[in-house]
């Protein structure tokens, strides 16, 4: 595609050095981190900041502020955000769009948070007649980490783990795993006697924990083998973190079923777990960083509300 | 049988207008609370206290004192005590015994904490080598509430649900559900949204969370409908509390599988939930109220160590 010319929504109201270069600035802003990524022509990455301002931080009202304090200093232009700053404590609450949804999709249903700043909405999947599952910012990182009209199995790992189904460019079905969230409860508030000291990855207790979830359907019930296990003296206190990890993320793909090529949108530490899980039971996994995801994902969005044909996707 | 006569054991050092009568003192010792029963000839219950010194509550040492002060101004009698105060963090360890266990077998492993004062040991399932699942109180309990070589099958609901099976006055099989602990966390720690006040049982929402429960076996995203629930509109906050435990509860019976005749060994606010649900799925459910059921088990297992056939077990 030729180089995007200036939109006509672009605020470029500061004579600047860098102004002419800025096309977009893409915004992640989820419930404990703000992140924002200064786009110039073709979606090329050109900076990018982080700040600990996420949503549920903020109260309301606090949105425009840190906004504008993370923004500072770099030329005026225009904003899209995705992720929590959509939901319903955020700076507005943005619809959700319904699966199938293609990035096209989303570029006609932006949601206005302030002049020049536009939200994208979450997706979610209904099953006769009722809401079976919704997410916001993960639709982004979907389409920042999956080539044009492609299909493809991808999953979100963290507090809440997204499973998500893109058939010819569009997803078509998503499933949230609990996983990060109760392997932190069970850790930090428990009684099973997990130490909250992190350590590095232990494969031998993860492993044995993958395939016990994965065979045991009882969830609640394989928890607790996780202080069975130290009771017998078979496993040290500080290989149980490892082993619950491994059980929580077993007991994921016994309903996720991966199989084939699995794209995980993912920072190093869980990547790298998600890897060795994948592996071991013969999928293929491809690790994306999210910091390559969401502006790639903001960029393609944006360009499908402001061209005719999809924009090339940075590097 | 005939009524029982001392127990040359018995400390009865007071003269005292009851001590003749006191034959056993009872004690249920758990994380966070302690019972202490007085029950006379036949093991008929005579008196009963309780206070809030649990092993969690209570450090190392300050054990003797508890009970000193809990037993205050009873006549002295010997001590069988059963739960936590055996584990590892409690007064001393008390072994496992390997099921198959009878209430003899249970007999002739006491372990001494003091003189006169004796810990019934727990019970733990091995399968190939492994220990598989352990329990410490709910052994008593369930010999409280099974009648004499009877077969049946029992759930002690609570933090940790354990379901039980007796075959021919033996436990022969016993599995730990995080049910009660799993809600907790889930109900003050997580990002669910579930409000943390108590109300009466709402029989529609637990309903609709049991049948989510029984049907979808992966917990950890059917946790996540809870929420999902609420951002449809489609539950009010304070039916989710019901919902959440519906469905624990159906993943509980899931992987426990009942039917026909269940023993509830349990409170009335917790038995109302677990009776509704039995019924719900067809099966038959009695409550005994741990209240009967221990002082009854610590009694018929007292008796088994002092005379050749078991006691009667106090009405």
């Amino acid at each position: 595609m030729p180089p995007m010319k200036e939109t006509p929504s672009a605020p470029l109201h500061k004579p600047h050095a860098m102004s002419a270069r800025f096309e977009l600035i893409g915004v992640d802003w989820g419930a404990t981190n703000l992140r924002a990524y200064a786009l110039g022509p073709d979606g090329a990455l050109l900076d990018q900041r982080e700040s600990s301002a996420g949503v549920r931080t903020l109260g309301p009202g606090a949105f425009a502020g840190a906004l504008a304090d993370i923004l500072k200093g770099w030329p005026g232009a225009p904003v899209l955000m995705c992720g929590m700053i959509g939901a319903r404590q955020g700076w507005v609450e943005a619809p959700y769009c319904i699966t199938p949804v293609s990035a096209g999709e989303l570029a006609r249903a932006f949601t206005q948070a302030a002049p020049g700043v536009q939200i994208v909405c979450g997706v979610a999947q209904r099953a006769e007649g009722l809401l079976r599952d919704v997410m916001r910012g993960e639709e982004t990182q979907v389409f920042g980490a999956v080539e044009e009209d492609s299909s493809a199995r991808l999953v979100c790992p963290g507090t809440h783990s997204k499973w998500v189904e893109v058939e010819s460019g569009r997803i078509v079905a998503l499933r949230t795993y609990l996983t990060g969230e109760l392997f932190a409860l069970l850790r930090e508030h428990s009684m099973l006697g997990v130490p909250r000291h992190n350590s590095a990855f232990n494969p031998g207790p993860f492993t044995e924990g993958l395939e016990r979830g994965l065979e045991d359907r009882a969830l609640s019930a394989a928890i607790f083998s996780t202080r069975v296990a130290m009771l017998d003296d078979r496993m040290r206190a500080d290989e149980t973190g490892d082993y619950l990890s491994g059980l929580l993320i077993g007991a994921e793909f016994a309903g996720a079923a991966p199989r084939g090529d699995i794209h995980i949108i993912a920072a190093p530490t869980l990547a790298e777990r998600y890897t060795h899980a994948l592996r071991h039971i013969g999928a293929r996994p491809h690790i994306v960083s999210p910091d390559r995801a969401v502006p790639r994902g903001l960029w393609r969005i944006w360009s499908n509300a402001h061209h005719d044909r999809p924009a090339r996707a940075p590097g």
